[in-house]
C-alpha cells in the first residue's frame, strides 16, 4: 500500500509597504505546496513498519526546498537560483509501530514547531502566517534557526509518539544528532538537541504544551510553547502562547484565533503579537482575515487580508512588499489549493 | 485519478564540424524525457480541478533541468555540475475548467514557444531543431529570455484557454508576473510579460498564430509567429513564419515540414532558416531528415540526419560539434523513445 | 505496468577513532536508500521495452544524490549543502530486450563495480563495507574515479546484457562516452571506457569476472575482480579478490565473506584488507559481523560491528570518526530497514 499524494497552492499575493509593494504569483497560502510517497506496512501482531517521504515544492516555478544535512549552518548553502531540485525537506521518516506507540527515525518536524500549528487559523503559511510563527522560526532577530528550514525541521531525529488509545492524551519526544566529530570543540555539540510535546483532546477540547531546545555554542536556541482550542460549534476559538530565548535574547507572543463554518465554507480570523528584547524591544502585531470556499474536500480557493503594525524599529512586511520601521505594511491573497 | 507519466529518449548523437567533431550518448532526439505527476477531479455542474507536474531530465546521466523563479537572469544560476536535481521545470500548475474554458496558474510553456511547436516534425528537439526555435528561444543573438529556460517556460503565469467546443476555433492568453519590488526602479517590471495565441483545428486544417513581449528595461523580448498545416493523407506539410525582436536587433525566420506516414513509421522533413540583424546579418540554413519506426504506440525506434549552412558570421555547429564562421556542421541521431 | 519502488534505510552510527569518535544518525546500513520508477512494455514477438529510473536518497535529511554528466571531474561539482535534490544518479536506463539479450542506454552501474557486489555480506554499504570497495571505488589513494559516483556509475552508456539462457553463464559488455569535442587534445578521450563481465550461476555454484578501464590522460583507471559464492545450506562463503591500477599506482585486495541462516534472520560476517602501492604502502584490514533480523520480506533491523586496522601510514576511519595513521578505528550501526 504505496500511497502518491501531493498538494498544490497557489495565490494572487499583494503586498503595500512604505518603501515598495509587490505583487507575485505566490505558492502556499493556506497549505505549502508538496509532493510525497507514502506507505505502511502490517506486520502482524499488531506490529507495523511504515515510511514517509514528503518534499515541499512552489507551485510558481516548480522547484523543491532545501533540507540541512546537520541542523547548523554548515548543514544548509544559498540555494543556486532556478535549480534546487525536489528534496524530501518536509519529511523523511521511516517508522515501527505497535501497541507501545510509535518510534520514527529520519527527518521530521520538531515538536515545539508542529505545536503551534494548531491553534493558527491559516496553518503558519500565507500572508495570515501570525506573528509568533514568523519570529519563533523565521530567523527574524536570531530567532529560529542558525540556518534555512532549522527550526521547523530537523535532520537525523529519533522519536517516540504514544499510541492513540491514552484516553486522549498524547504525547512526542525527540531527540536529533547534531553529528559532530566529537573532538573537545566548543561546537561539538552544535545542531544536537530535542524537544517533547504532550496534549490533550477529546470531543471539543484540545490543549497542548511543547518545548524544545537545539545546542549551539554561540547560545541555545530554546522555544516553548502552549496552544487550547475550544470547538462550540458555531465557531472554533484558538489561544497560543510563545516563549523562546536564543543565546541573550528573549521572545514572547500570543496568537487569539477563530474559525467560523458558513455553508461550504469558513471565514477565519487571527490577532497575534511578538515582542523581542533585541535594541529598541521590536514588535509586531498582526490582524488576519480569511476566506476559504470548500468546491469539493480536495479542491478550495480562498481569500485571505492581513495588516501588520512595527514598533519599537521592527520593519517587518507582507508578501514581499518592503516597508520602513515602525510603519505598517498590509498584504491579500488570493488563491486556490487542489490536495490529491 | 492521479497519473505518473513519463518519457525516456536516448540517442548516439553524432556531431561534425570544421574544428571538431563529437559522438555523445545524448537525450531528447524526439521527445525531452520527462517524469510527471497530473490528475483531474470532477467537482460536479461541469466544473473539474486539475493539477500537473512535469519535470525534464536527462535520460543520459539522471539529472534534472532548471527553473527560473521571476523570469530575470537573477532567477537562474547556473547548474552545479552533476547537481542538478528534479525540477518541475516543464509545467508545475493548478487549474479549475469548466464550460467557459481553463484558467490555469503556475509555471507552464508560453504561448509563442507552444505555437512553433505544430509546424515542426522534429518537435523543437533533438539534431533536427529548426532554425526558428534554435534561435527566437535558444539565446542565440540575445534572442530568447536572458537566462536558461525563460523563453520556452516562464514562471508565476495565470492563463485562460478557451474551452474545446468553439467551432474549431482556439485561443490562450497569458500574463506573467516578473514579481519585483514596485520601488521605482527602471528594472521594476523585468521579466513581466504575456502571450496570446488563437487558432483553428479542423480535419486537415491547422492553423495558428502567436505573440508575446517580455518586458526587460535592457529591451523587451517580443515574438510573433505563425503555423499551417494540412494533412494531404499521404502526407501532412506544414510552415511556419518566426519574427521577433530583443531590443534594437530584429530576427526573422521559416521553416517548411513534411510528415509521411509509411507502415509502422514515419519520414520526417523540415527546411528552415533564420536571420538577425546582428552585425554581419548572421544566418543558418538548414535541412533535416528522419525517420521514426514505432515498435508500440509507446515504443519507437528513430534516426535524424541534419545539415546546416552558417553564412554572415554565424558559427552555429550540430550535437556539440564547433565549426567555424560561414562553414557547414552535420548531425545524426539514432535513437530509442519510451513513454509511460 | 509502471511500478513506484523505494527503500528506506537509517541506522545509529557509533564511530571510534584516536583522534574523534562520532554518532550520527545516518543512512544505508544494509542497503542505500531510493526512490524509483520503472516499467517494463511487451511489444510481442518474445520483444519488450523497458525504463528504469532511481535515485539515491538519504533517508536522515531527505536529500538526493549527485549524478556525473561527463564521466570526469568536470561533470561533477561540489554539492550546494542541504540543497542537493533527487537525481537519477543509480540508474536512468531505456532497454529494449529479446531472445537475443538486452541492449541498454543511460546511466547505469558499471560491471567491474557491479560484480563487487556478489561476495560482500555488507553490500558494500554501513560501517561493514569492505576494504577493496573501500578503496576501488572510493576515491582513496586517487583510485577510484576522479569524481563522486565515478567508478560505481557511469553516465553515457551503451550496455549489452546476454538472455537469461546461456545454461547459467551470463555476460554484460558496456561502453561508456566522455563526450569532449574531438579536437585533438591530450584529454579528448577522458572519461570514456568500458568494461564486462562475465559468470556463470547454477545451483549453490555462483562465480564471476570483471574488468574495465576509464581512459583520463592523467592515467588510466583500470579495475578487475573475480568473486565466487558457494551454498552450503548451513551457511554461505563467498571470496573477492580485486586489482586496480590508477595511473602509476596499484592497488590490491580480497575479502573472505560469509552468510549464516538463523530463523528469522541471518548472521553475517566478512574479513578484507587492501594494499596500495602510494608511498608506504598503506593497507587497510577490516574485520565486520552483523546480524539482520527479518521482521517481514521489507523490512529489517540489523546491526553492524566492525573494525579496521590501519598499516604503512593509512588512516582511515570508521562511521564519521577520525584516527591517526596507522591506528584503528571501530565502528557499531544499529538500523532499521524498509522497502516498498
Amino acid at each position: 500500500s504505496v500511497t502518491l499524494f501531493g498538494v498544490l497552492d497557489a495565490r494572487v499575493a499583494l503586498g503595500r509597504g512604505s518603501i515598495a509593494d509587490r505583487t507575485q504569483l505566490a505558492s502556499a497560502g493556506t497549505n505549502t505546496p508538496r509532493l510525497g510517497v507514502r506507505g505502511v506496512e502490517d506486520l502482524g501482531g499488531g506490529m507495523s513498519a511504515s515510511f514517509w517521504l514528503e518534499a515541499g515544492l512552489f507551485t510558481d516555478d516548480g522547484q523543491g526546498s532545501g533540507s540541512n544535512a546537520n541542523n547548523q549552518a554548515s548543514g544548509s548553502g544559498p540555494a543556486v537560483a532556478g535549480r534546487q531540485g525536489l528534496v524530501f525537506n518536509r519529511r523523511s521518516t521511516v517508522s515501527l509501530s505497535s501497541g507501545w506507540g510509535e518510534l520514527r527515525a529520519g527527518r521530521d518536524y520538531i515538536p515545539q514547531y508542529w505545536n503551534l500549528y494548531y491553534a493558527d487559523p491559516f496553518g503558519n503559511v500565507g500572508v495570515g502566517n501570525p506573528m509568533p510563527a514568523t519570529y519563533t522560526f523565521g530567523g527574524v532577530n536570531g530567532f529560529g534557526g542558525p540556518a534555512a528550514n532549522v527550526g521547523v525541521y530537523a535532520s537525523n531525529t529519533v522519536s517516540y509518539f504514544t499510541p492513540g488509545s491514552l484516553g486522549g492524551f498524547f504525547g512526542h519526544v525527540q531527540y536529533y544528532f547534531g553529528e559532530n566529530p566529537q573532538n573537545g570543540a566548543a561546537t561539538e555539540d552544535d545542531g544536537s538537541g530535542g524537544g517533547v510535546r504532550v496534549g490533550y483532546a477529546s470531543g471539543p477540547i484540545y490543549a497542548s504544551v511543547a518545548t524544545g531546545r537545539t545546542k549551539y555554542a554561540a547560545g541555545d536556541n530554546r522555544q516553548s510553547n502552549a496552544v487550547a482550542t475550544y470547538n462550540f460549534g458555531v465557531a472554533k476559538v484558538g489561544l497560543q502562547i510563545s516563549r523562546d530565548k536564543k543565546g541573550p535574547l528573549t521572545g514572547k507572543g500570543w496568537l487569539l484565533g477563530g474559525w467560523v463554518p458558513v455553508g461550504a465554507g469558513q471565514i477565519l480570523a487571527s490577532y497575534s503579537q511578538y515582542e523581542t528584547t533585541a535594541t529598541g524591544n521590536p514588535e509586531g502585531k498582526k490582524l488576519a482575515l480569511g476566506y476559504i470556499h470548500n468546491l469539493s474536500k480536495r479542491t478550495a480557493v480562498y481569500t485571505t487580508w492581513a495588516r501588520l503594525k512595527n514598533s519599537g524599529g521592527a520593519a517587518l512586511a507582507l508578501n514581499g512588499a518592503a516597508t520602513a520601521p515602525n510603519t505598517s505594511s498590509s498584504g491579500l491573497d488570493l488563491g486556490i489549493r487542489h490536495s490529491f
